[in-house]
């Protein structure tokens, strides 16, 4: 049975990236079926059309999707966000946003005295509910009296489901530790919710420790001490400023990968480089697909090929290592030798 | 006209930090009148109160209040933040939380390579509205059905005034720099308020320079290139998550100050260090109070007395430069030190 993969290269950098990505796939994983999809910034400008139903359609029939980037300066905030991220976020269920963060032999972190082994966690993001459904509403816009609200909404079927996934993540890592990262001091609903399930739900894995930590006491430790994380578990908005310090504090958004997953395989995951189009750097040839080839790697991961996922992920770690300090990465380069290592 | 001074000192390091910023308030501006509240986790576990509304009654007559820090791991979560410091925050309309981060030299930060100079900067976060003011609820409590909501609310005139606050601020300092941080391409309606309100209330300070981000990236750059920051504004919660980066960057919230403060002086503002109570430490005098000290110097400047708030900022840089590296603190030396500078 082949694998059908629907390919969103996007914008900017997006197409250059995802190449490389696919490069390296075809090496690991031969007779990979692939189409592509035309979506984000061109085609808006072009027709005025974000993602259209028939598409979306067809998206859901494969086995999973791998994006590059979306957007460029002219598009107004939100509309790829909402109109095609999000939506396929949403109506694929992807409740699993998965952003591993580990520094890599031959990378430089931005703080110091930080070492390989010290910086290899993973945060398991909720990626359907919380402050992203888009509920909220303006009141006498453009008025001295206007109001904007903005709501979060937490159901416990959708707060158990992915902590259930991120306590299953920890219990199959060496340290078995899982801490839950809110704001339930303040945002003491939906908190209780999350702590009084996340408690619950720990029964079940009598040998997976736990802590818990604050928002804005993780977003600090994740800076001073990111040795005490294993796999963090949070929602929507928290896991977005997270994963962004988690990113940045392992070598920056140039390798960090994320997968939108929806374990029961009822719709197809996506998967996709943290960094954005980076419009200031496209068509040079110099944009570092290392993040798009370890998203390849979830990719495999989570269609079952954990034997190939590990083989792409040791491929990357070696060419880190091995990579030149200074030199500036050469776009296909990369991809080539990493799809050589895997072959 | 002297000036009455309520005291909080609180629980666990809270009083043995208050009094050495007394220690240096008193040598730097004599004559001022202090009332102490016994407010915090210890008489509520005496006597179930948290804030009596005469006692708050009694606060809003004072010119300013001294907070240490509130709190023990025995009382539950949201008792104390949300009956006692966030009640102080809304009753006394503190809508600008005030949060410089400068990396003093002697201080060494988590990031490799930075250098005292490349982080000062202030952050102002909305302190009275946003994710903040308690609104959401819980359907179906403790069932399978359960739905916890929490709403962010925003005005018009509450984004206006803090906004302003900031171009201001921004505008008297020597890089006249403003950036804007939210999260407008996912938070549509409050994004939407902010950045409009941000450009409208721009045009009244043509020689401050903005630029905006989201708080993602902002979380990110904080860490990657803190030099990008001159003054910081945000709303509630996103500053209540920047603010813990930007103290762990610039050494630690054992050195964060931070000022409640309602700049129109209806009501008395709030200054308090971001650190905790910290029991694991307390009555060894150990704490380093120099987040207290800093937080005097804001009070100082908010009462007019910009002078005095110089010299206390210059004593603690000084006492900074000067410390031995390795050498623990002593809470009480601290504040001997910082006093006798400044006298
Ligand atoms: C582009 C944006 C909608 C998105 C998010 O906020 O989730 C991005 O920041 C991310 O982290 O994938
Ligand atoms: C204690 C808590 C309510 C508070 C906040 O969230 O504002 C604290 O984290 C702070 O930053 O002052």
């Amino acid at each position: 049975m082949s694998t059908n993969l629907a390919v969103i290269g996007g914008d900017g950098i997006g197409p250059e990236v995802v190449a490389e990505g696919l490069k390296v796939l075809s090496a690991v994983l031969p007779g990979v079926n692939t189409t592509d999809y035309d979506l984000g910034a061109r085609r808006y400008h072009a027709s005025g059309e974000v993602l259209p139903d028939s598409v979306q359609d067809e998206l859901s029939r494969h086995d999973a999707i791998l994006l590059g980037a979306v957007g460029d300066p002219g598009v107004p905030p939100g509309v790829l966000e909402r109109g095609l991220l999000l939506k396929l976020r949403f109506a694929f269920d992807h409740y699993v946003n998965l952003r591993p963060a580990r520094l890599y032999e031959g990378v430089s972190s931005p703080l110091a005295g930080v070492k390989p082994g010290d910086i290899d966690f993973v945060v398991v993001r909720e990626g359907t509910e919380g402050l992203y459904v888009g509920a909220g509403g303006v009141l006498a816009k453009g008025t001295p009296r206007e109001v904007a609200t903005e709501e979060s909404l937490n159901s416990r079927s959708g707060v158990e489901r992915v902590i259930r996934d991120a306590y299953t993540r920890a219990q199959s890592r060496p340290r078995r530790h899982l801490t839950l990262v809110h704001k339930q001091n303040v945002l003491v609903n939906a908190g209780n919710l999350w702590s009084r399930t996340f408690a619950e739900v720990g029964k079940e894995f009598p040998d997976v420790a736990t802590d818990y930590q604050h928002v804005d006491a993780a977003s600090m430790f994740f800076v001073t001490q990111p040795q005490r994380f294993d796999v963090v578990v949070t929602d929507n908005l928290f896991g977005d400023i997270l994963t962004d310090i988690a990113a940045a504090i392992s070598g920056g958004i140039g390798l960090a990968a994320s997968g939108n997953i929806n374990p029961t395989k009822e719709f197809p995951s996506m998967f996709e480089p943290v960094h954005g189009s980076a419009p200031d750097i496209t068509g040079q040839g110099v944009a570092d697909p290392t993040a798009t080839i370890l998203s390849v790697a979830l990719l495999l991961d989570h269609l079952g090929h954990a034997d190939a996922a590990a083989r792409v992920e040791s491929a990357v770690a070696d060419d880190l290592a091995a990579r030149e300090p200074g030199v500036p990465v050469r776009t296909s380069e990369v991809g080539d030798r990493i799809a050589e290592r895997v072959s």
